[in-house]
């Protein structure tokens, strides 16, 4: 992604690994906790830091923890490499457990983990183990970055296709680069047509937490025009036409094409629909969960009312005031045009064909 | 409405006049920039202070602020009763334009003033028109109560005509007691069937200005059990049918039914309906504006993007961030199953009708 910093624009990923002046790898990440406000680069030497990174939140978004959890592991076998291999996978086994429970709800963190752990308990010597989970860490995160590239390719065709000069397009929460390794899942679309269509986003702000400041950062960095709207006035510029196309990450999608996202979608998602406007979710194909047939199936998260009652510490409501806080809802699949994945766009109903 | 202050519960206007020890009379209102983290009493001596206190959005809210507007013009006329009549009028008339300038877009501040305005200028000594100040400020402010109890009145029997032990009702923005004398429109029907029925409020915060948080305060001293929610969270539990019956304010009303009111209402009315909610706007009559056939003669106000880029002056976005800020949206009339008005339940359909 593009980032503007001190009058300069470089290309940057989200999270990524460098080595330092005695050659050790350092993992380098953008500390989102920082963000908008100011751009800095976290930088972990070992996975005490990596873990120290995913429980404060300087990285977030499931695909990119599971990266960061990824490296984590790397990062641990080149701390203990001169130990004996038996003292080795015990030091690694007890790395893992530390990471996985950073987040203990993240399921591509467990996933990413448990991919690089394999690879080491399938070595024969802490050396070559290091050497396998380095590989095994560096495909993940390649893999992860062609996904939400191809992503943005496919659903780039959709924007380009709109014959308007200027398509308008609204997006809720951030699931942009910063979620990822790089292009994002919805704005990835964005980005790479924006080469050959001018192009306007609606950017819904997205209480309670404001993920809508991330995916604003992420618009003015690369150039695009933008405005950054309350949740509330989404309904607004649907019924007055004003917004050509909704495109959203998401969750978890069942089977049906019910799809949980960021608390806030369904209605968007019920606007457009009566307003004739296409709703896209744009997702890797690892967010499809088999074992949900239809969105019944998926836990809604409640979190705590704070995050609703204040505002980096200052009270917004009175003393006594009381919330309710579910950080998801489901948007029923009649309302969602399309899914936009690294495999092609699929409509809901042609989900659980796929796998069949 | 009750207050609860200081471990102490009584019952406390938004607006009222009382005499001070040398028996002048003192216009007192709820401060409600202080609200809800602190209840004080603003106390207006003058006309001046009346005007300080609507331009500093102590008192809002279309009613409350006509009332304290009428209030003021009478406080003038007790300030230069003793000039003689010439002076005396132009005092006033000066003092009327100070008051209208306060907030230029409130119709019905206009229409307040220039009720008691018109009762003074056709009086014939400065000592009679004061009194006959005195009588229509007062006659208007027990208007504005008996309209916002009629209206309570009205649409307390919709929520006792629901056959549930606990009803559950989604408000957004505040369209409480705090709007005019006592009472509120959405408000005023669940004040009173709280008496016969066990009630449950959802209260939306409404951003980008949090209104939610005065709502939260009434009910939290009317002792009515309530949880704020982001206004995401709305379509969540209209959704999992968590939400009996709907009820907002109205800013304007067109005769065909279509309605302005606080943005986001739209999308509101429009998750109701396609969940088979009731969703109805609690209005006096005199927010009918015969001048609009529909909605789109309602012209929407947009408001500074500040309002949503800061809270009490620390940014929540980005630097360079750009926010844009529409106040209200309209509501179609097709989603409104009804308007509680102080003459009555109407349908959308009957409004017209009633003017013809």
């Amino acid at each position: 992604m593009k980032v503007k910093y001190k009058g300069k624009i470089f290309d940057c990923k989200t999270i990524y690994i460098e080595s330092n002046e005695s050659g050790r790898p350092v993992v380098c990440m953008i500390d989102q906790t920082k963000l908008p406000h100011k751009f800095e680069i976290f930088k972990c030497n070992n996975y005490k830091e990596i873990c120290i990174a995913i429980k404060d939140m300087k990285i977030r978004g499931a695909p990119a923890i599971g990266v960061a959890g990824g490296f984590g592991i790397y990062l641990a076998c080149e701390e203990f490499k001169n130990k004996n291999f038996s003292e080795f996978l015990s030091m690694i086994e007890k790395a893992r457990k530390e990471i996985l429970n950073t987040r203990p709800t993240a399921v591509d963190l467990f996933n990413y983990v448990d991919s690089v752990y394999n690879v080491i308990i399938n070595s024969t010597n802490p050396i070559d183990a290091t050497e396998n989970a380095r590989k095994q860490a560096l495909k993940l995160f390649n893999e992860n970055l062609e996904i939400c590239k191809k992503i943005g390719e496919n659903g780039a065709k959709i924007i380009e296709n709109i014959n308007k000069e200027e398509v308008k397009i609204l997006t809720h929460c951030n699931a942009g680069a910063l979620v990822g390794v790089d292009y994002g899942t919805a704005l990835s679309p964005i980005r790479i047509a924006k080469n050959n269509k001018k192009i306007f986003v609606y950017v819904d702000e997205t209480r309670p937490r404001f993920q809508g400041s991330l995916t604003a950062w992420e618009l003015e960095n690369e150039g695009i025009e933008y405005r950054i709207i309350v949740d509330n006035a989404a309904g607004y510029f649907m019924f007055k036409k004003e917004i050509d196309l909704v495109i959203t990450g998401a969750d978890r999608i069942a089977l049906n094409g019910d799809t949980a996202n960021k608390i806030g979608t369904y209605e968007k998602a019920l606007v457009a629909y009566e307003n004739g406007i296409p709703f896209y979710v744009a997702a890797p194909f690892s967010t499809i969960d088999k074992n949900c047939k239809t969105g019944n199936d998926i836990k809604i998260e409640f979190r705590d009312e704070k995050e609703i009652l204040e505002f980096k510490g200052r009270k917004i409501f009175g003393k006594n005031a009381k919330a309710i806080n579910p950080a998801f809802d489901i948007t029923p699949a009649k309302y969602i045009t399309g899914f936009i994945t690294e495999k092609g766009i699929f409509k809901p109903e042609d989900i659980e064909k796929f796998f069949k």
